[in-house]
């Protein structure tokens, strides 16, 4: 079936960690928040699918599968796992660490993702909490975005998705080292979302599940519908990422509102087996020109690799469901993978921009 | 199966546009809020069982559709697709527009739900914002009822369902052309259920997704917990319509109070081949005499079509896998589906109800 | 399959009825709050499962259901239910009635869950609300614990689980007679965890659905977060207790701290031919080491039978379906079934406690 072979466009990923692990970081990374175990979903799938890539048995037991890895070396298992998901272009969102040596790894074309937040809080570290920083971070937004393919904020992880719309700077006490006013997010979001309008470049958001950092309820991506609303009309383009386990509200939204574009990032590899399930009910009501790939791979290669390799399994479940029972052609169904795997963000990201660098000089990023 | 066969009563739809429309008019009716496309589930559901209703083959082209549907005019259109719905009484919404000609065109027996605050605007728009303006709304719901099956709020779309409980008018400054004040609209509801038990007559809440009015975490059913609790022994009767992506919320607050009825209305026809899977839900925790069946078809005839078949079809793969796993038995299977089809709104709503009659001097309805 | 077999720990149940019922007594137990009907996932799950275990066909109609019930009188109908159930140890709530001849009736070991709230009220009946109570909360907490296996809070239902945090007690104006005061109950609540951590006793709290004294949008797991993350280092462990519809919310809670565990509960026996698919819900996100079993089963022995009849068929259905789909070994099946039967209960709730004896002077429980 197409989604077997077809080339994806992942959407929203991260680097990989540059280093052997042992167990217990290798386990942790299993997990969001650093909070993994091989006794999940997740767990399950990392034995069955990515053993193989390795030259394992599929189910080959974990001390097995790290022995394998440690042999083989994390570049040597990154590379294998990355390429073997025969993703095209892997759009990577470059303020969490690790993506120096993807694009070597991964074998596509690499394009960058701005997270809004990371670029405001260097700017703050910089000017400090003045009026003067508003204006500079708008100045290094435009400028990161010169070569980006997109923003994200992760506004979802600091207030939560009811932030106050703001058209103007909030007072510059509302500034801190690590941005968690919602006036002063209200405004960043906002300022970002003119820019997804001037500059065509989409604007993606953390939305549901994610890290213990997060209140779950204050991810969901419902609470996005006055922002959502204000931006309609604007030339702006939103994409709610991730979503579980509001991926039906995020349907909604792209129902609602013809701007709003939606992924299941790493709900599909967490989920494991479940992964056709999950789709499914994305499915009920999100269109079918606004659904995306993305893996949010992260850390470890293994969850990019899982996130292409679980959404081919569960779209080709569904669409093999759908078509046995004669709700849709074979011709139909592959356009559906055509359009979800690659053709909705093809149209929605800039093409081609070049390809990020990072210099021996570039700061160190912590690993969370 | 039963399911594929009995005749329905519709408990919640409106009427059908009564003009020829061209594509962009017909595909934005696909959606709520008129953002509809045929790149839905709902779209494939249009080709593959409407198409045959008008002599296309299943899964024909949107354009084919469309074609033969200009072809053979709005009015054959309708006809054709209500009647094969098999549905025996339908009650329509006539706050919303395209009402006038359903009963001819749906060859059934048609009733009128009056929608609560589409009277307290006319009467505001006649009054004023006076106190005199409540007594006469109450008097125009007394009126309205008299010929009508039921009524129902879209306080969803307004202030939400966590208005507040009200035995008394707000003052009249509360009062709006568009009634949006929580107090007015929680004073309206109230009337409602006062007269809901003293007329015999269902009170049917929108809640779950619709258009882009809708905050929809405003819209959960169970924001309405304290009104159900309020009413629960007052003899009024509660109707939760659509629901989704609420349904579990709303099924357990009909296991919760005995007076509180639910279906799943617009849901079942847009999430096309998910309709078993979206019962299956609701009936987790639904008791089987309080689930009810609507189409909640806008607009479309389609949608009024899908509605029943997709409902015929879904309920019929869920009843034949309880049966194939013996957990129920053929004979319950029948019941339950009699119950739900048109048992437990017979049971409910005021038997044949005069059939409401617009005459030529009835005032234009807008096309939201 | 090992499902159907294994001897089970049912962490959370509750005692029987001990007399005869008639139709509507316990038809009204069939739901929470007194609301059930055989029409319904679980009227038809007690027609199929729990039928046979009294003599009659799978699918014997109610009346006759009801009419062996009698003839073998409620004493014998509960022991060969419980004992069928194949539980090895139940953990029994002994703040809410019927538990005094359980543990003769069961067959099993029976261990106490002292609900704290039920503690705090019999101290504030006696020493009214003073500054004294407190301390002899703690006292009487302490005493209760030292005989039982853990600790439960029912918070949800009195103010819900976005209750204060609170290190020192309110004002004893907040203590009454019925605790519903969000800062008493905060104080209760970071107390139990305190005992919890210095004990050694897994605190559990009531999540999801309930009977109707619950506001269902204010016992949504998710609203636990910040407790979770005040206790998480400090050696509590939490239970979340049915969760439905909220089991993803309290999945990924379980992901995202290890000190959380979670189980379907009462969920089990009410969604009947369902359990497979919620539980397959769950697994998505929970740690295979952190999901229980319990039944929650509260005055019919039917719902602690169909909790354990249910969740076997249900866990056995979805790992047949991973070992067809080859994503899981056998073995690895057979491991997740040990963890979630039995084997993480066993790790987190103390070994064998003395067995509960209420006396004749002990008070009788009301039938609430």
């Amino acid at each position: 079936m197409l989604a077997d072979e077809i080339g994806l466009i992942d959407q929203h990923c991260h680097g990989v960690v540059a280093a052997d692990l042992d167990r217990p970081d290798f386990e942790a990374l299993l997990g969001e928040g650093r909070r993994g175990t091989f006794a999940s979903a997740l767990g399950l799938a990392v034995r069955r699918w990515c053993a193989p890539v390795l030259g394992l048995p599929a189910h080959a037991v974990a001390e097995d599968y790290l022995a394998r890895r440690a042999e083989l070396g994390w570049r040597e298992v990154s590379a294998r796992l990355l390429r073997a998901a025969g993703v095209a272009r892997w759009l990577v969102d470059t303020g969490f660490g690790f993506e120096d040596e993807f694009a070597d790894l991964s074998g596509g074309e690499v394009a960058e993702i701005v997270r809004i937040e990371t670029v405001a809080e260097r700017v703050i570290a910089e000017k400090g909490c003045t009026a003067a920083a508003f204006d500079e971070i708008e100045r290094s937004l435009r400028d990161g975005a010169r070569n980006a393919a997109g923003l994200k904020s992760i506004t979802a992880y600091r207030c939560g998705l009811d932030f106050p719309l703001r058209d103007t700077p909030p007072a510059p006490t509302a500034l801190d080292a690590r941005l968690t006013d919602p006036d002063a997010l209200g405004w960043l979001v906002g300022l970002a979302a003119r820019l997804s309008a001037e500059l065509g470049l989409p604007l993606q958001f953390h939305t549901g599940f994610g890290d213990t950092d997060l209140r779950l309820h204050r991810a969901d991506p419902l609470l996005l519908t006055d922002f959502l609303r204000a931006t309609e009309h604007t030339g702006a383009t939103v994409v709610l990422l991730h979503c579980w386990p509001f991926h039906r509200n995020a349907a909604y939204l792209a129902h609602a509102f013809p701007h709003v574009y939606l992924d299941l990032g790493l709900t599909i590899p967490h989920v494991g087996q479940r992964a056709s399930a999950v789709l499914a009910e994305t499915l009920e009501l999100a269109p079918f020109d606004r659904l995306c790939y993305s893996s949010d791979g992260y850390g470890l290669a293994e969850l990019h690799h899982l996130g292409a390799r679980l959404w081919r399994r569960g779209m080709a479940r569904v669409l093999a469901e759908w078509i046995a029972d004669d709700v849709i052609t074979p011709a139909d169904a592959d356009e559906l993978v055509i359009a979800v795997a690659a053709g909705n963000a093809a149209r929605v990201y800039p093409a081609a921009t070049p390809r990020p660098r990072h210099g021996p000089d570039s700061p160190d990023r912590p690993l969370r």
